[in-house]
């Protein structure tokens, strides 16, 4: 069998994801890389063949694609201990993946595009009035985070899930997007735990 | 057993997901309702015993709470034909569910709730100066959707899955946002293919 394809770009958190679901489980991957800011994941090829959408990261199977990074993650873990085998708990990693889509990753992921790779000085008009909200419902994710991580180690069960990898992804460089770790101390306790995991990767 | 409780508001797409799960799986639902206007989901009991988030739905199994409505939607349809037991379809399913939370969802259910709820001349300037972003974004998705149905049935393989319960909610009501489905025809085909499922019921 050939090994999965990662299409990505290693600045990405959401590419990240999937490559540390990849090492967590000791599986090979086969890195296709593009630079997103030179505008390669919006070529005429890359629409038509991988992502109708222009997004990266897509999982390559065969000759199936799968854009998503948490659907991507979840492929790759599909069988293993990273997804509980009960059903509320299976249910509740979902929860929590989800609310990083919706909640986390257009707030603080975006900060960090936007702070970190255009800089402040580079904003449209319309992204710097999006700026406060953002800051406020980033803020608004890392304090729930921090309240259920002040009394469980990991967010479903007793360890690791794929919660933990989609949720640390941009949680660890949320600094990058201009906000406080410091203010968050369960958070930071918790992605010294994910630092921690047997065949942890570090992100490019 | 208990059945299955629902924190909801009847006006909620989201809620409303978990509504239509339920009934094409033929299963019983208690209904929990509260008013988002009337700020009764921020109240503290709301926020200490069903969701830290202040946000419905939240679905009650138990003594346990799930938020987030898709995860919701998995947990009442886990085993049925409406999840995929093929590894590839069960991840393309999940696929279309976070790109319905992270592409979909924050455009087209938050400008049908500013404009239909809130009301145009009720806007802030933070949600005015976001507006065209989300009406852009809004258009995006439904025009990778209509793409895909020009030439599927359903979102993943033959038959309806969880990605065609959370995606056809706010698509089908996306007119009181401010779109016009008449630009996307293939959407409008499936929604009716949605309609005539049998144990379809219609939002409140």
């Amino acid at each position: 069998m050939i090994d999965p394809i990662l299409h990505e770009d290693p600045r990405s958190g959401n590419c990240y994801k999937i490559k540390l679901t990849a090492a967590l489980l000791g599986m090979p991957l086969t890195i296709q890389r593009y630079d997103i800011l030179a505008g390669e994941t919006r070529t005429p090829e890359f629409l038509t063949r991988v992502n109708a959408n222009g997004r990266i990261p897509v999982l390559q199977i065969g000759d199936r694609f799968l854009p998503e990074s948490n659907a991507a993650c979840y492929y790759l873990a599909t069988g293993s201990a990273l997804i509980p085998g009960e059903r509320f708990d299976h249910a509740d990693m979902l929860r929590w993946m989800f609310f990083e889509q919706n909640s986390h990753e257009p707030n603080i992921a975006t900060l960090r595009f936007w702070l970190h790779f255009i800089g402040e000085a580079q904003l449209s008009q319309e992204q710097e009035a999006q700026t406060m909200a953002k800051r406020i419902a980033g803020c608004n994710a890392l304090t729930l985070m921090d309240r259920h991580l002040q009394v469980h180690d990991w967010f479903v069960g007793t360890s690791v899930t794929l919660a933990d990898i989609a949720l640390s992804a941009y949680t660890h460089v949320a600094s990058d997007g201009g906000f406080d770790l410091g203010d968050y101390p369960a958070v930071q306790a918790w992605l010294a735990r994910v630092a921690r995991l047997p065949g942890y990767v570090a992100m490019a």
